[in-house]
C-alpha cells in the first residue's frame, strides 16, 4: 500500500483535482477550497514534508509518527490534532486495534492510519456522493471519518454481548469448567481495552462541539452530537456487559459451590451404602465358636439378601432427601 | 394498526379538527393552535412526508426511523427530538421494552411508537378532559405522555422487588439451588436494562426544565419536575434492589458454605459411627488360637451389643455438639 | 385522632389565637403573623379546603395526599413544598417509617403527617417556650420540626450500630450460623432504607439555605446548617455501618472456610486413627496356616495394645500439628 | 486538670499578660492584641461565661459543650467555629479519639478540649518562640494547633501500616487462623474511624483558605495549605491501607482454599495408601478351602511385605505429583 | 556525589557560565538570563544558603529538606514549588522510588534530588542541544525534567503488565499455588504505590497550564499538555492492570474451587473402586459353615477376577462421566 493513499482538493463539495504533495501549499491559498490527504503508516521523512506543507506543530507530528497514543484531541495554534483508536473483529473472534490520527486546519484535513484498520476510501466516496454536506468543509469530512470508525465498534460490542450469552449458557446449562473461567477473564480483558479506546471519545466529541474555531464549521455540530450519541451507547453496552460479566463470575462461583456440595453429598451417600454391608460382614467374620445360623445352609445368602435390602432402603431414602 | 393513529389540531385546549397529513402545514400557520400526531412504526416513506410537513432535521428523522436508540433529548434548530424507552411486564413476568420518539416544535408534537407498548389514546383522552391544562400547548401534551410512560415503570419495578423477596425466601428458608442463582442473575440482568432505560431520563427532565425555547412553555416546568421526581424514585428503587441482590448473592454463598460444612460434619459423624464396630469386628476376626470369650455362646451378641451401645453414645455426643 | 390536630396563629413568637380553618385566610391578611396548622392523614376533601385557603399548587396537593413520596423540596410559585420520611424503632427492634409533608408560605406553615410517627405537639410546645426564636417566623417552626424528625434517626442508627456489634460477637466468638447471615442481610436492608430516607436531606438542607425567598428568613440559615450537620452525621454512621457490614459478611465467610478446613482436618485425623487398627486386624484375619504368635495366649491382646499405642502416638502427633 | 488551662493576651507575637476571664472583654478592645484561651472539658456554666465574653452564637456553644461532633467549620456572624477530632495510640495499640473545638474571632482564639488528647502547652510554647510568626495573629495560632493535631495522626497511620505488614506476614508465611481474620476486621474498623476523623479536614482546610474574613489573615494561607497537604497524605495512606486490607482479606481467602485443597489431597492420598493393604488382607481373609500359599510359612510375611512395597510406591508417586 | 551537581547560567538557550552559588544573586539581576542548579540530597546548611540566594519561602524549603512528600505543586509568592516522585525498576524487578523537588522562579530553576534516581545530566545535555527551545526559559527546563521523570514510569508499568501476563499464565495453565496469590498481592501493592506517585500529576499538569505567572512562559503550555497526556496514559495502564488483577484474583479463586471439586470427585471415585472388593472380600470372610464355592480350588481366584472386572467397569464408567 502506498504511503500517500490519496491527496485531493475539494471546492463546494466537489472534487477539484488530485494534488501532488509539493503543490498542496499552493492549493491552500485559494479561498473556499480544502485538501483531504490520506496517509498510511508514513515514513518520518514524508511526515516532515507534510509538516512543512501545512505548518504543523512539532509535538503533534512527533505523536503522529508514534502509534500507541491514547485517544485525545488537542489544539496546536490553529490546527486540531486528534487521535482515535479503531477496532475490528478478526476471523478468530479476537479484536484487532489500529490507530488513526487527524490533522484538521483552516482548509485541510490529513489522516494518518496505523496498524490494522479498514482504508477510508469508502468514506471518501460516500462524502463525494453528498456534495451538499461535503460543502460544509473539512469538518464534515472529519465527522464522516469519526462516524465510520465509531460505527465499527458496534459489531465488536455486539460480538462481545453474544459471547457473554454463550458464557451464560455454559454457566447455567453445562457443568463448570476451567475454560469458562478463562473465557470470562479474556472477555473482561477485551472489554477493558474497548473501553479504553472508546471512553475518551465522549470527552472528545464534547470538545469538538465546544471548540470555537474556523476549521470546524458551526453547522456540523449536530453531526458530532450524533457521534457522541453512538459513543455513549457503545460505552453503555460495554459497561453493561462488564457488570454482567462480574455477576456471571460470581454466579459461576456459587454454582461451583453447589456442585461441590452435590459431590460431597453423593459421596457420603454411597459411602454409607457400602459401609453397612462391610460392617455386617465384619461381624460375621468374627471368630466365635457360636455364631448364629452358622450351620444354616442359607445363612450366607440371607446376610447378603438382608444387607442388600438395607442398602436399597438407604438408597431410596437418600434419593428422596436429595443426597444422591 | 394504522401508521397514522391520530392527527388532530387543538386550540385553547380544545380539539379543533382531525387533519389529514398533507394539510397539516396549513394548520401550522394559524397562531394559537397546535397539531398532535401519533404514528405507529411508520414507513420510511411516511416519515419523509412528515419531515417535509414539519421541517424536521435529517439526523433526527434518521434516528426516528431506527429503533434501538438510547433515551436522549436533542435540539435541532427549533425542534426538540426526544427518545424514550417504554416497558411493561408480559404474562410470563418478563419485561417487554418498546420505544417512543417525540418531535416537538413551536406548534406541533409528533409521537413515533416502536415495538411493544400501549397506545397513547388514553393519554390523549385524558388531556382532552383537562382543557385548562392542555391549553398550555404541546408542552403539556409532552408531559402527559412522559408521565404515562414513566408511570408504567412502577409496576415493573414493584414486580422486581417482589421477585427479590421471593429470592430472599428461597435463600433463607429453602435449600440453595441452581435455580436461585440463575434467578438472581436474570433479575440483575433485567434491572440493568431498566436502569439503562430510566437513568438517562434524570438528565433529560433536567434539560427540559432548563431549555429556554418556545415549544415548551414556562408554566409546564413544574410538571416536568414531577416526572423528574418519579424517574428518580424508579432509579432509586432499581438501585436498591440491585444492591440487595448483590448482597443476596453473597449471603446465598455464605449459606452454601454453611450447608457444605454441615454435610461434611454429618458425613464425618456417620463415618465414625460405622467405623467403630467395623474395627471391633476386625479385631474379633483375627486368627489367634486364644481369643477372649471365644467359647462363650453369647460372645457374638455381646460384641454387637457393646458396639451398638458405643455407637449410640457417639450418636448422642455428636448430636449434642452439632455434628449430626 | 383528629384530622386537624392544631391550627394556631402566632405573632412575634407568641400564640395569638386558635383559628378555625375557614377563617384562616382572614388571619393571613394581617402583617407580622403566621399560621401553623398540623394535619394528620387528612381526607381528600380537607386537603382541597386547605388548598383553597392557602392557594397551594395542584401538583403539591396531589403529592401531599399521596404517601410514599421520596424526600424532596420544591418551590411552587411562592410556596415551598417539602417531603420528609420519619423513622422510629418499634418494640420488636424493627424500623417503622412514616412521612411528613410541609407547605411553607409567606405567612403559614402546614404539616401533613402520614403513617407511624410521633405527633409534633412537643415541638410546638418547645417553640412556644422560645418566643424570641419563634418570632423569626414559620422558617423557625420548619427548622424545629426538621430537627425533631432528624434527631429521631439517631437512636435508630445507634441501635443499628449495636446490632452490628452483636453480629461481630456472633461471628468472631460463636460458631457461624444461618441466622447470622440472615441477620446481616436484614440489617443491610434496613440500612439501605434509612439511607434512602436520610441522604436526600443533605441536598434539601443545602437548598433551604440557598433559597432566597420570603417564607424562610435569612437569620434561620444557621439553624438549617445545624440540621444539615446532623443529617451528614447520620449518613456517615449509616455508611460506616454498611461498609463494616460488608466486611463482616466477608470475614464471616473466611471463618466459615477456616472452620470447614478444621472439620476436614479433624475428620482426616480420626479416619487415620481408626484405619490403622482396622488394617492391622485385617492382616491378622488372613487365612494362612502359619500366623506369627498364633498360639500365644496373649497375641490377641498384644495386637490390641500395639495398635492402641500406635493410635495414641498418632493422636498426640496430630494434636501437636493442629490436625485435631 | 483545671477547666481554664491558660488565658493569655498577645501583641505583636509577644505574650502581654495572663488575663482572668472576666477581664477578657477589656483586653479585646485594644487594637493589635489577641487573647488565646485554652479550656479543658468546661462546665456548662463556664461556657456560658465564655459565650458572654466573646459574644458567641448559641448553636456553636451548644455544639462545643457537646462532644461527639463530626469535624466541621462554620461561620457564625464573624466568629469561626471549628471541630476537629484528635487521635493517639495508647499502650495497647488501640486508637483513642478526642475532640477539640475552636472559636476564632477578630481578636481571640478559644480552644475547648474533650476526651483523651495531649494538652496544647507545647504548641503555645513553640508559638511563643516564633514571635515573627505569632504576630500574624490568632490565625497562626489556629494553624499551629491544627498542624499539631494533624501531625499526631501520622504515627497512628504508620502504626496501622505496620499492623498491615504483620497481617501480610501472618497470611503469607504462617497458617490461616481465626485471629488473622479478626485482626483484619478490627484494623478496617479503626481505619474507617480514622478516615471519618480526617477526611472532612480536606474540605475544612480548603474553606479556611477561601474564607475572606478578618479573623484569619491572608498571609497565613500558605500554612493552611501545608496542613491541607498533610491531611491529604494521611487520607491517602489510610485509603491505601484499606484497599490493601481488602485485597489481603481476599488473598487470605484464596490461601484458605488452597490449604483446604491440600488437606483434601493429603487425606485422599493417605486413605488410598491405607485402603490397599486393607483390601488385600480382606482377600486373604476369605474362607476358601484353597487359598494360594496357605501352607507357606512365609505367606503371612510376604503379603505384608508386598503391600508395604505397594504402599511405598504409592507414597512416592503421590509425593511426586504433589498429593502428599 | 557532590551536593551541588551543577550550577549554570543560560541566556537565549545558550550556556553562559558555570556560577558559584554565592554569586548567583548577581546573575539573577541580568535580564533574559536564568540559572539552573541541580542539588543532590543537600545538607540543611546548603539549603539555607540556596534559600537566601533565591528568596524561597520557609515552608517550601522545609518540605524540600524533607523527603517523603506527596507529589504537589504550590505557589509561594512568585516562586513555584513542585514535588515529584521518581521510579525505576531495580535488578530484582522491584520498584525503587526517589523524589525530586523543584523551585522555579522568574529567572531560575533549582532541582533537589532525593533517594534512588537517575541524575539529570542527560536532560541538561539534551536541552543544551536544543537552544531554540531552551530559549523559552526555565519553564522549558522544567518540562524537560518532568518529561524525563514521567517517561521513566513507562518501563515500570510495562514491566507490571508483563508480570500480570505471567500471573495469567500461572493461573490458567499451571496449578494454583500460594506463590501466585502472594505475587498478585505484591503486584497490587506496587501498583497502588505507582498510582499514588503518578495520579497527583494529572492535577499538577493541569495547574501548570493554568498558572498565569512569569516563571512559566505561555508558549511552553503545549509541552505540559504532552506531559499530561503521558501521565494520563500511565494512570490508565496502571488502573487497567489493577482491575485485571482483581479479576485474576477472583478467577484464580474459581479455578481453585474447580480443582477442589476435581480432587473430591477423584477421591470419591477411587474410594468406590477400592470399597467394592473390600466389601466382597468381607462377605467371603464370614464364618458360615456353608459358603458357596468353598471347596472350589479356583474360588479364591474367581472372586478376585470378578471384583477386578467390576472395578474396571467402574473405572471406565467414572472416567467417562468425568469423575476420575
Amino acid at each position: 500500500m502506498k504511503e500517500i493513499v490519496n491527496c485531493i482538493a475539494y471546492a463546494e463539495g466537489q472534487r477539484v483535482a488530485e494534488v501532488p504533495l509539493p503543490q498542496v501549499h499552493e492549493m491552500l491559498r485559494t479561498e473556499g477550497q480544502f485538501v483531504w490527504i490520506g496517509l498510511h503508516e508514513p515514513s518520518e521523512d514524508l511526515l516532515a514534508r507534510v509538516q512543512v506543507e501545512f505548518g504543523l506543530h512539532d509535538l503533534a507530528v512527533e505523536d503522529a509518527h508514534n502509534a500507541h497514543q491514547r485517544p485525545k484531541v488537542e489544539m496546536y495554534d490553529n490546527t486540531l490534532f486528534m487521535v482515535m483508536r479503531t477496532a475490528q473483529m478478526n476471523a478468530e473472534h479476537h479484536i484487532e486495534f489500529g490507530e488513526t490520527h487527524f490533522f484538521v486546519g483552516a482548509n485541510f484535513i490529513v489522516t494518518v492510519r496505523h496498524g490494522n484498520s479498514v482504508a477510508y476510501n469508502n468514506v471518501r466516496a460516500r462524502c463525494e456522493n453528498m456534495p451538499h454536506l461535503l460543502s460544509k468543509g473539512q469538518g464534515f469530512a472529519l465527522y464522516a471519518l469519526m462516524d465510520f470508525i465509531v460505527d465499527q465498534y458496534f459489531p465488536v460490542v455486539l460480538e462481545m454481548e453474544k459471547e457473554l450469552e454463550e458464557i451464560e449458557d455454559k454457566i447455567f446449562k453445562e457443568r463448570p469448567s476451567r475454560q469458562t473461567t478463562e473465557q470470562i477473564y479474556m472477555l473482561k480483558r477485551e472489554l477493558l481495552e474497548v473501553r479504553r479506546a472508546v471512553s475518551p471519545l465522549v470527552d472528545i466529541c464534547n470538545r469538538l462541539m465546544r471548540f470555537d474555531i474556523k476549521c470546524i464549521s458551526q453547522d456540523t455540530h449536530p453531526y458530532f452530537r450524533d457521534v457522541y450519541d453512538h459513543v455513549v451507547r457503545i460505552n453503555e453496552m460495554a459497561d453493561n456487559t462488564r457488570e454482567l460479566l462480574n455477576t456471571a463470575l460470581e454466579a459461576n462461583f456459587s454454582l461451583l459451590s453447589i456442585s461441590q456440595n452435590d459431590v460431597s453429598k453423593r459421596f457420603a451417600g454411597w459411602a454409607a451404602i457400602i459401609a453397612l454391608p462391610t460392617m455386617v460382614a465384619g461381624f460375621y467374620g468374627m471368630n466365635f465358636k457360636f455364631i448364629p445360623y452358622y450351620e444354616s445352609s442359607e445363612g450366607f445368602y440371607w446376610v447378603i439378601r438382608g444387607t442388600a435390602v438395607a442398602c436399597c432402603l438407604m438408597f431410596y431414602f437418600f434419593k428422596r432427601s436429595g443426597w444422591l
